[in-house]
Formats: C-alpha cells, sequence, structure tokens
C-alpha cells in the first residue's frame, strides 16, 4: 500500500526533519552532540537554573522537539519514528543543558524510553549532575487506576512541559520543579480515539489500520491497542465517552478548575477539535467544572493518523500561574503564550 | 465511502465550529450577527482605526477565523464548507468592524466570494463606509502570470493578513492599509501538491480524490485541477518543482529577501514539512535568495486534505517591518508573534 508522505529517503526521515527544524528558526535552537538527533535552547546551558531534558521516538511532532523554548523545556534527544534514542544519547543531553542546578526528565512512559533515561541518569549521577524523573502517564485506558505507574504517556505531558518549564524559568529549585511536575503529571488524564492507522516511513506500510467509518477507542499514538472498536460516533458522543472515563479516573469534580486540551493525532481537522471542544466545554459545565484556558490544535500527533485526544489538568492556585506564565516555542500556538 | 471526521449533524458543522471556537477563547471573539457566521475581534470597533474584514467558506482552519486579531484582520463571515458567505453578511461584518476610517476586504479570489463581497461593498458605500479591495490571488498554477487577476487565492494570503493587520493596528489610513495588502499580494506567489482528496460534510464523500501513491501539483484548495497528475515524487523533487514554477513568476532573485511559508492542506505531518523547507531553503540560498523569517504548518487547510503548499513574499523594509510586528491569534503558532 502506498505511502501518502512527502518524504525522501525513508532512512532519513528523523534526519532531514532535525535538519528542516534548524534551518527554519535560526538561534532557537542548536545542536550539542555527533548524533544530530540532540537539540537544546538556542541559549542553554543556563548557569544556576534547573535544566528540563525530554525525548522520545520522532513522529509526534510538536513532541518532543517543539517544547524545547524559554518557559518549556532545556534540551532534547530524539530517536527514529516511535523509537527510543539511546541511553548514551539520553546523557549527552543531560550533560549539554545542565546549568549546576541539576536537570528533570520529563517524558512518556514506554519501556524503551524508561530504560534508556534510567540508565542515562545513573551515568549522569556518576558525572556529578543531579537528576530527577517524572514520567507522562496520562492515557486513562491504558491501565487501572490501581496500577497508574503503569499507564502511558500521551498529549497530556503537554501541562507537564508548561507547568515544570516555567517553574525552571522562575528559578526553583530541583526539588520544586520535579514537584510541579508531578503535579502537573498526576493531575492530568487523557483519552484519544483513533479513526486511522499511520504508518512508520522506513517500514512504508500501516502498523495498524482502523477502517473507514470506524473508530477505536484508546488507541494509542503508537497504535496500542485501544478498549473498544466499534462503527465512528458523533463527536458528541466520543466527547461524552471520553470524558465519562476521565472525569471518575482522579476524579475531576464540581468546583474544580482545568486545563483542557483537545488535541489532533495529525490527519483530523481544526473544525472537528472545536466541534469536540464545544461538547466537552458543555459537559464540564454541566458537572460545575470550570475551564481556565483552553489549548486546541496539534500538541502530539502521530504522523498522519487520523483521531483526537482530550486531556484534562486540574489546577490549583500556583499550577494556574505557572500555566499562565509567558513561554515560546514556534511549533506551538498563541494559546501557550500566556497571553 | 465512509468519512473519517469527528462530527455530528453534518448540515451543523459549520455553526458547531464557530460554537467550538467561541467557547474555548472567551473574549477574544465575540458574535454580531443573528446568522451566527460573523466574529470580530473582542475589541471591535476600533474607533479611528481601518478596519480588515475578510471571509469565505468553511473548512480551512485557520482561515478565516483564525485570522481575527490585533495585528490581523478585524472581523470575519463565514460560509458553509468551501462556500461564500452571503452579500447581506458580508454588509454585516463591513457595518460590524467599521470604526470610521474605512473598510479593507482582503480575501482570496473566488467568484461567489468576489461577486458577495463586491455586492456588499456597493451597500456599504450607500451607508457612507468607504471600503476597498484586496484580492489574494497567490496560487502560480491557476492561471498564466499574464492572467493574474484570475489566479486563486491560497494559503499565501497568511502575508496579507500579517502585513496589512500591521499597517491597520499602526494607524495607517485606508490608502495605506490597502497599499500593503496590495504590495504584500502582489509579492507572494504559492504553490501547492495533494496526494488526496477531502470530503464535505454535507456531502459525505469525497468531491475530488488522488489515489494513495499518487499526487496532484497545482490542485486547489477545494480540488480544482492542478497542472499534473503523476506518481508521488520525494520531498526534495517537490520542493525543486514548486520553486521552479515560484521563482520566475514575479520573479524572486539573487539579493532578495523573502518570508517563506510551508503550509500543511490538513493531513500531512509536522515532519514533512520541514523536509520540505529543508530542501526549499538550500534551493533559496544556492539563487542568493535570503530567507528573512519562515512559517511552517497549518495557515490554510482543507480539511483532512493531505498536501502541502510553499509560499514565497517578497519582502521590503517597510514590509519586513510589517511581518515582524506583534500580532495575536490564538489559532497561529508563534511564529506569528514577531519573536
Amino acid at each position: 500500500m502506498p505511502m501518502r508522505k512527502i518524504i525522501n529517503d525513508p532512512s532519513l526521515v528523523e534526519d532531514q526533519t532535525v535538519d528542516g527544524i534548524l534551518a527554519a528558526f535560526p538561534g532557537h535552537l542548536k545542536r550539542f552532540d555527533a548524533t544530530g538527533r540532540g537539540l537544546i535552547r538556542g541559549d542553554a546551558p543556563i548557569q544556576g537554573k534547573v535544566a528540563i531534558a525530554t525525548g522520545g521516538g520522532s513522529g509526534h511532532l510538536p513532541l518532543f522537539m517543539g517544547y524545547v523554548g524559554p518557559g518549556l523545556a532545556t534540551g532534547v534527544s530524539v530517536g527514529n519514528v516511535f523509537s527510543s534514542p539511546s541511553a548514551e544519547e539520553m546523557l549527552e543531553v543531560t550533560k549539554a543543558v545542565d546549568g549546576g542546578a541539576g536537570v528533570l526528565y520529563l517524558y512518556g512512559n514506554y519501556s524503551g524510553d524508561t530504560m534508556n533515561f534510567d540508565m542515562a541518569s545513573e551515568m549522569a549521577d556518576m558525572e556529578g549532575i543531579a537528576v530527577k524523573t517524572t514520567l507522562g502517564r496520562d492515557d486513562v485506558t491504558s491501565a487501572p487506576v490501581a496500577e497508574i505507574e503503569r499507564r502511558r504517556g500521551v498529549a497530556g505531558i503537554f501541562f507537564g512541559f508548561k507547568i515544570a518549564g516555567a517553574a525552571a524559568e522562575e528559578g526553583r529549585d530541583l526539588d520544586g520543579v520535579h514537584a510541579a511536575a508531578e503535579a502537573a503529571v498526576f493531575n492530568t488524564r487523557s483519552m484519544g480515539v483513533a479513526l486511522s492507522g499511520t504508518t512508520i516511513p522506513a517500514a512504508g506500510e500501516p502498523g495498524f489500520t482502523v477502517e473507514a467509518g470506524q473508530m477505536e477507542l484508546g488507541m494509542g499514538i503508537h497504535g496500542e491497542p485501544g478498549v473498544e472498536v466499534g462503527p465512528l460516533l458523533t463527536a458528541d458522543e466520543i466527547a461524552g465517552q471520553m470524558l465519562d472515563r476521565i472525569l471518575p479516573d482522579l476524579p475531576y469534580s464540581s468546583g474544580d478548575s482545568v486545563g483542557v486540551l483537545v488535541n489532533s493525532l495529525g490527519a483530523t481537522a481544526p473544525e472537528e477539535l472545536y466541534i469536540l471542544y464545544g461538547k466537552a466545554s458543555q459537559i464540564l459545565k454541566d458537572r460545575g467544572i470550570s475551564v481556565h484556558r483552553a489549548f486546541i490544535g496539534e500538541y502530539a500527533t502521530s504522523m498522519e493518523m487520523s483521531g483526537a485526544s482530550i486531556s484534562l489538568c486540574k489546577l490549583d492556585d500556583d499550577m494556574t500561574r505557572l500555566l499562565d506564565a509567558p513561554a515560546y516555542s514556534p511549533f506551538l500556538l498563541q494559546q501557550v503564550g500566556g497571553r
């Protein structure tokens, strides 16, 4: 089955993406290693401030490279499409971003990533760099709440980058930045729906598929099985099913204030995201939950996958202030700018 | 053929999109008319400043509603998917945005839109509102350069909104804002490639298709025929073919400074846009053309269409300053923020 992708040699997709990013925004990011897959802020390392390092597989832009910038993460290493970068690459980014105040690792909870980041953390420790780790694990359908440590990280990690990034920017110490990241991750829940598969370029054909007219609730961003395959429901029904699972999971209750993210997995049109948001915001209002700020667009994609996810982050006063703080990335919508 | 769309009743897509937008960003935009399809800036009308009104069919977000905001357009009216709003709706938006200094119409060159905007312009004139018009007509493949007035407007109209919007914001008069818009449009050229069709929700099936593994160079954003259908080329070949047609058309020459926009038509992944940009920036460098600023992402879509376009805007000193001026829309990337 031929691909619908504008690429060159499939084996060059990852490197040529990084090349294009560096060409597009000179000065915003810089390479720091020989592999070419590690990028840090143009002004990093920043002496005396906690750095945030992230990473994971390619194919999810703006994750992960788009989350590097002032008020966000400090550096990133990306692997091949849907594959972890190596422990050595993680160590390199750790050393490149360290400004003497320690490094927070913030990334999604996938076994390849955790293995490599954990090894990097041990190696960094031997080199005298203090590291703490926070794992994005917001996908409610990936494990029961009693086994939350097994859950996968999806688009909700956005709240982690925004909130922990602001905490680092204002000069909190490593424990403080880690606490902010943990608060963001702990209070965030997401659920997605896939209407199509996606194709790893080097494989040349879809690793998983969803037939037109069908949907898979809870499918992961790498095609991990969801909770239910069935006929495509309406936007209102999908928003309802997602919030039926998300709201009781934390739980989110009347009187709570939340940030809401409606994310396109790639091919889903902005119009559809707003239709989904319209219903979600009604349901939240009916439950007495107030939306402090909404984020709508592409925040964590799976290349040309059709589908969307909804994430909620319950906010206290400190998290609200950090979410509203200025931040900058040329990959993120003005909604992040804090205006 | 079943749709891959997250919607409710297909006849409600347009209204529910607007509802979702208003719910997502309270205060940013407000409705001003009974149809519900007309939106103006939260602070409009702005007394003493030239207003910019735009409009067109739904299905192209961030066009057109996403281009309303400080430093951009002042108001908008949208029709059904791929259909013009009526002359009456255009007149309503004209009256709603008028701050006494006149109104610039800035929209894409399509017959339904021009007919209705022209009628609205005449009616506005009778009500004592001065109107001037600038038409986006950047698509090089839609007519020969000798018949440039027949060309369609595509993603390059972004430069018109950004440059004319900044001119209005800094208080230029109607002639001055019109001149800025004309300069932007005159100096902008675009070309697109489609790798799939898209489906009008109310129709339920694709109005046009591109087979997987094929591409249509120059296909319009409503499926207007392009210049060539053939096997899908590589990203480098596509960038080369696009610039081979774009560069001689103005022409863009050694020593010129340009803004570059690489736009996704909907389903094409960000990674692919950066690969395209990487090659385009190389070609420009080889030709001695310097890129002042790059814009990469979704700026004018066709719902879930797979494909991309490249636009160039040749900049003089005044246009450069206007392009870099602050602007805000929650639909547009931080690249627009002028940082």
